[in-house]
């Protein structure tokens, strides 16, 4: 039985020029766009590409029945998203039984915390035809815009996110020589104790909107305020080098 | 006094439309062209690039003077290795006082254990105009071709190189959810005793040439023969997913 080809594809961080000639074809040439959203919002995949999609594009925009009302540790919070990532499948593998291509347009890359791999491992074990298109991480961006390599030699690095309970980011922390730290919003007062129980915190860079036009990089140790959704912390490392 | 902006372009995983749009634009349009290779070879980056340069482009191929003749512990290797980074600077800044762009051309991601951060330390050193383009990294290719994600909720993603000794490596192999091991080839079967004492060489992926023509996923206990250089071990993290 024909089936239309399911595309999951990573947009990169944010700046449209950094997506992939790959990903740059499927976005302007597809029919079906399909994207997640918080309600009532723009979508961030979907400013990445504004301009962009064809004339006669169907946008298929999916949105989160919840952002952040209900915590993840509360099993309504497991029921609620997993009905919603459900219904999406269902819908995308509609289109694809109708011999559609849908491209799932997604920000980074979609199998590093990205959203969409929740849809794929549905789609796959329903036997659709997905293709994926791996993309410039955050991080990149944000190591890129930091001025100085992340890794150099034989340097270890840990990719950690700030949800993390505070004992077990000291741990890691503690035993890395390169460091990126995902997911700070409300962690960050937390993420600045941890780095200066560690030592770390003079040697720690603070980057956000990474790629975009408002990205700024500071020491971490400078900032106050609330840090924004796109907020990336590195603590470079220091290997071999000739 | 004007001089010429050096770019530093990272080309990705090897496919020549897994480049960025910047990119591929920066590729097409530079007269200059530098990138390193092996004595006598084609070079990695020179060999992504083929058929994209201009009619008139120079080539400024960038010669290593050793790759593994010499084994990095002995001093004679830093002192080779540094003399060979500050000469290809030296005629890198010799354009841009010349008022002319270089596009200096990157497998991977220049700041993620490239080669290009050496040259990029010494020109701004200089006071050299330097532009990084971040790209797709070599680990990203393998993990969207191993066909699922590598990091889910807060998993810990580790980062190391198959080059760190054996105690190193089982201490963060024991201590991660998501593992990436890169460079890989001699030190294959160390790789696979550390996993199998950390119980987890049973989960453990070999992508070879992730994102090219030859691409291949096996289980790692399944790999006997040497491991190419473009080849990178997975383990996925299994975290929170509703």
């Amino acid at each position: 039985m024909p089936q239309g080809k399911i595309h999951g594809v990573g947009l990169g961080p944010g700046s449209s020029d950094l997506m992939s000639v790959r990903a740059e074809r499927l976005v302007r040439e597809s029919k079906y766009v399909a994207y997640f959203r918080k309600k009532g919002g723009v979508g961030r995949a979907r400013s990445i590409v504004e301009g962009m999609l064809r004339d006669d594009v169907i946008e298929l925009p999916m949105e989160y029945p919840l952002t952040t009302e209900i915590s993840f540790n509360d099993p309504q919070y497991n029921q609620l998203l997993n009905t919603f990532y459900q219904q999406c499948t269902d819908y995308l593998l509609a289109l694809s039984h109708a011999n559609y291509d849908v491209a799932v347009i997604c920000e980074g890359d979609p199998f590093f915390y990205g959203s969409f791999m929740h849809l794929y491992s549905r789609l796959t074990d329903s036997g659709a035809d997905v293709a994926l298109v791996p993309a410039i991480t955050g991080m990149s961006a944000a190591w890129s815009a930091s001025g100085s390599p992340i890794t150099w030699g034989d340097d270890v690095l840990t990719v950690l996110t700030g949800t993390l309970p505070e004992e077990k980011l000291l741990e890691h922390i503690s035993n890395t020589d390169a460091l990126v730290i995902m997911k700070i919003g409300q962690h960050l007062d937390k993420i600045k104790r941890v780095l200066a129980a560690a030592n770390k915190l003079d040697a720690a860079f603070f980057v956000q909107y990474a790629a975009m036009e408002n990205q700024a990089v500071m020491p971490l140790k400078e900032v106050t305020e609330k840090a924004p959704y796109f907020s990336i912390v590195l603590v470079h490392g220091h290997g071999r080098r000739p």
